[in-house]
């Protein structure tokens, strides 16, 4: 076999936010990686995903350095609106558990990681293929790949970490793992339009006909849904219709209207739950959506695989340090508890706000009685504000954890 | 026709709680009453029914002297146990929200409601036949009825109530009803035992092959139930096998395990939930399981028809004492918001705890998810607790509505 041999610590597949971001964090800490993606540069930058990061995930990723902006390109919100039967129920976050989110688009996210590994010599390849694990029960497991300039490669490191999206291979490298699996029936038909922002806060109306939300991106162009038929495709409504179907949804006496403008991108974004067990095998490790998918109305996708992150970085630095795995191999176990809290705060997002095809009226008025119940006590929408703006880091790191000393210090300390 | 003509100002049909309470608060305010019910006292006494009173219930019983002994022969219940994974988790109601509730059998709440009117010179008849209602749409709507001597009557009033329970006839008399219905694809296999308590206060228990619930009676008997299918029978299981059940549901590290003993009753209930509206028409007006019935799982039912009759009196008294009907005629609109809250309580507690039938592995996982976030958060905590302790009353009473005098009046700040 006549590859070029690449020695690393950790062999990272994936360089989406949560590979640049495990980059990120053991390099601060010495621990050297190297990142792969099959997709370009370009690709990943113009897709666009997830807007929201919680209170946890911006401190994570401003204070260990690894972007920068988020304070003076981003938004803070305090909270959102619920809004039922035409009328807006603000949930204000900050007041209630004393914490905010920030709108903060994904594809920035990436675009500001990658420059931040490029600025720091980070070995991150776009663009490969062909990219085969082996050896992960070794202690030198392989990652062979064909680099962007069609050479044949060999990484041989000592750690792989899986962190290749929702078509994730490595998962399946995982012995008699289970998945977790639920589908929805429903999808969401997105746009990105040109208007200015249309409300202060992200609106997610639950309409007689249908569930919209109506969020944000920057102050010429935002990102809207309303929900449809799974079978849909982008090219099934005229942009006319697009706009009179968000208008019927969003119909109060509050007299609430969007600003039309220039419809710039149509998606079909399907939706479903899904987690595997175990995350772990040997010397593999997931991280973020080749673990876990969740609906977008909880905007726990993103922040699920920071948080991922954030546990399994300071495990991998202690073991590299130490020769200490026990961090390691609670990794996954750890990591499940926020993941099914995410998942329920997703699901019952989900059911709470979205109109149900096969419902009766029972199901409707339980429904808005369920809306009527959360708006007005503000113990729930202390909870749901606690769920949205993220539950702490430090409730998911194992009490047996000594300190390791900066950069990781710094690290656990902003996990708490 | 020769029928005896008795005359009155409200007739109540229906000698459950919520028509002997109707009954109590009108007699208090000088607004005259006449009681039907088509079962005997012993029949209704001796039917085992709900447990639980809030701390609203209790208050209003209590102080409109309706019933004095809650306090001595009734158990206050600081809070509720949920159990999973084998582990109880303890919402503590009165650290949570300053409420309780009180262990107070349905049945002994009757036999004392029977027993205060008969004290106070009420006209309540048990075990009368061929009940009818006409005239709901005129000044003197008339109920013809068989006594249980056998003889033809009727009543002339003026207001009908309808609080004949979950086999209502006279909801049938709305014109344009809707009946907003769900059925649950579980039941509960209920029994009484002679045991001691088996818990301080009631468990909720969620096992990996069903849900059951621990409840209590008196030192001596004991209430539980487990989760079983729709089609069961009573004389399915043996005693043996139902305690075995119970192990089963039960079983977990701390070793938590029923003590046995004489099993006097089995009763399969099934269950569903239930909302006609409207509630009124003309000059009627239902009142309890006759415009609802939810699952037992929030111990709701009750409550729900105190809190019906806590709305329906004073606006009774205030339509005969100043021949003001505003507060009649948005009765059942008042009503609705705290029936649906509770409806969409009692879904909740059922979809979180009981094993459902149909689930994959991301259900069962979702709902431990679930079950983990409600007991590990303060503000979810306290969410539950405020529904199960209950909303106070004066959510529901109209802003517009004027102080009436006493005794009325100290009704009124009963309810707040």
């Amino acid at each position: 076999m006549d590859r070029e041999i690449i020695r690393t610590t950790v062999g990272i597949v994936g360089g989406g936010p949560a590979g640049l971001m495990l980059s990120h964090l053991l390099a601060r800490d010495g621990v050297d990686s190297v990142v792969l993606d099959n997709r370009t540069h370009d690709t990943i930058a113009t897709t666009h995903r997830a807007g929201i990061l919680e209170a946890g995930s911006v401190r994570l990723l401003t204070q260990t350095g690894a972007i920068s902006r988020i304070p003076t390109e981003g938004y803070e919100h305090a909270g959102i609106y619920l809004r039922f039967n035409g009328e807006n129920h603000h949930i204000d976050f900050k007041e209630l558990v004393g914490q905010t989110v920030w709108l903060y688009p994904q594809n920035d996210a990436f675009i500001d990681l990658a420059a931040t590994r490029a600025r720091d010599g980070g070995d991150v390849r776009f663009g490969v293929r062909d990219v085969t694990v082996e050896g992960i029960e070794t202690e030198r497991p392989m990652i062979d790949f064909t680099d962007a300039d069609g050479t044949a490669k060999r990484i041989e490191c000592e750690m792989v970490v899986g962190a290749d999206g929702s078509r994730s291979k490595c998962r399946d490298l995982v012995p008699g793992r289970v998945k977790h699996t639920m589908t929805y029936p429903f999808a969401w038909f997105g746009i990105l339009a040109k208007t200015p922002f249309q409300a202060d806060e992200l609106i997610y109306c639950h309409g007689e006909s249908g569930f919209a939300l109506i969020s944000q991106r920057t102050p010429e162009i935002q990102r809207m849904y309303f929900q449809c038929d799974p079978s849909t495709t982008a090219d099934d409504w005229t942009d006319e219709q697009i706009w009179d179907r968000f208008d019927e949804i969003l119909a109060g006496p509050d007299g609430f209207r969007l600003q039309r403008g220039e419809i710039i991108e149509k998606t079909v974004l399907q939706f479903r739950s899904f987690v595997q067990e175990p995350m772990q095998h040997g010397n593999l490790f997931l991280a973020g959506d080749a673990a876990h998918t969740v609906p977008p109305t909880g905007a726990k996708g993103l922040n699920l695989a920071f948080a991922d992150v954030a546990l399994l970085a300071p495990a991998l630095v202690r073991w590299a340090r130490l020769g200490d795995r026990s961090e390691l191999d609670t990794y996954g176990e750890r990591a499940a508890k926020r993941i099914w809290k995410a998942q329920n705060f997703s699901y019952w997002m989900t059911q709470m706000l979205h109109t149900h095809t096969d419902a009766n009226s029972f199901t409707t008025k339980r429904q808005l009685g369920e809306l009527e119940s959360v708006t007005s006590s503000k113990d729930s929408m202390k909870y749901l504000a606690e769920c949205y703006t993220g539950w702490p880091y430090d409730l998911f790191t194992p009490e047996t954890s000594a300190p390791l000393g900066a950069p990781t210090a710094e690290l656990e300390e902003v996990a708490r």
